[in-house]
């Protein structure tokens, strides 16, 4: 279905577009942010796309107001952002559950990889489908990463703040597995971060900040210490820039200091 | 009274307080935010103070959260900012109050003038009490300017956001004048920017911005073209940069945009 604009708000020089739309994969309208830069007006080429997929309970909101990317969006030539949506509840961990009742609608992994790109891209034809990055905040850095790892070639990179790194293993990403996904551990496998780095073997360079005063981390919710662990048994770690930010927590205050980094760590890819 | 520190976040290399002290002058308790950029711990030189006035309704983390002062604070090696606060009903119009009700507490003009500053500086004794610039939003606008105006030599410089410019020729300035000044309308020109820069002699270099999508600008409760009309009769036109910008709405996305050239606007008089 075609968007809806709510809002178009002006924005460090571009626009910011408020859309919704009604979205077939998980039967429900869906809100989001896209961040046109002021390149998307004034060239004859089209920009890339970054993804942003937000944490638990964030809307489409948080990001575009709190998280800083704009800034970076413009000053860095890095020219398409979308910020993410509220997964109903706010937790579905980006993955198409299976097991009823949630297996009707609970389908972000669908929706993230295949219609909403195919959705924005049909409806902005100044977006390049062919330039697109990956990153994401908490439960979304979980499924930037996630996303990344099952979908060879779909991103050009991907980078996190403060993921849900090794769900399989921390309280909130039992909680979620076991109600979407059923109890056999063997299904969260191919769901979880840490499993996935295990056996990758394409190339990787991805850049994950964590916050040493972010309790979440504190209580093992993050677990980024086994993504790495995992990335060095396969030989991946050569790819991987983890930094532990001094003091930073888990808000957006952590995640608008460090966001220009990581625009351009996918500018770095998206204009390669 | 000392200030009691709720919170304290890492933003953008430096910390965020969120302080509360209770106010003599306006008899209640005050909450507002400070920024501690990274030069406030890592040098034996005072750091220069911005103070940043909200617009009506707002708290004090609005700005911390969306005004994005922090980033600029940083880079641009201006290290002093505090937020301001909410005013009981969060429309003190930064004036003292000579009517009742109102005249017991709504004494914002000296809270800031005086008793802030003056609580600040012996509680934080990085902060340099000589360099101190102002600047606002909307409400805030009319206050740092008007503020600015009344003491000559106590800002090193002044800004502003959608300033209300001639709050006795707009429907929210007349109203809150009514309110706190009472009838006399003679007693509200010494509160009102457009006056006062009509009869200024000091120095005079202020920067100004306005959206030209703001629906309160449309609804003529700024009246910038007012306040630069002034500016022009009395001389003072040349210290002043007043630009409409394009398509800009009231929020935080608009001061956001710019927050980095007010920074930089007081970083030159702070640093002068």
């Amino acid at each position: 279905m075609s968007f809806k604009t709510t809002a178009t708000i002006a924005s460090f020089g571009g626009k910011l577009l408020k859309l919704t739309h009604q979205a077939s994969t998980v039967d429900c309208e869906m809100a989001l942010n896209l961040y046109l830069p002021p390149q998307a007006s004034s060239t004859q080429h089209k920009v890339p796309v970054l993804f942003y997929l937000s944490g638990l309970t964030c809307t489409s909101d948080n990001c575009a107001e709190k998280g800083f990317f704009q800034h970076g969006a413009r000053g860095l030539k890095i020219e398409g952002q979308d910020d993410a949506y509220d997964f109903g509840t706010g937790a579905g961990f980006y993955i198409n559950a299976t097991q009823a009742p949630w297996s009707s609608n609970y389908k972000m992994e669908s929706y993230i990889t295949n219609e909403l790109p195919s959705a924005l891209f049909s409806s902005f034809p100044e977006l390049d489908s062919s330039r697109v990055s990956i990153t994401g905040h908490s439960m979304g850095g979980h499924g930037a990463l996630t996303l990344f790892l099952k979908n060879p070639g779909m991103y050009k990179s991907v980078s996190a703040f403060a993921p849900i790194a090794n769900p399989s293993k921390c309280p909130w990403g039992e909680k979620a597995f076991k109600g979407y996904l059923g109890e056999d551990k063997e299904a969260w496998k191919k769901h979880d971060a840490t499993e996935l780095i295990a056996g990758w073997k394409g190339g990787f360079d991805c850049l994950i900040d964590v916050g040493t005063g972010d309790n979440f981390y504190k209580q093992n919710q993050l677990l980024p210490e086994n993504f790495a662990e995992a990335a060095k048994a396969s030989g991946n770690d050569k790819g991987l820039v983890l930094r532990y930010q001094d003091g930073y927590d888990h808000s957006y205050y952590f995640i608008s200091t460090f966001a220009t980094d990581h625009v351009n760590h996918a500018a770095k890819h998206l204009f390669a």
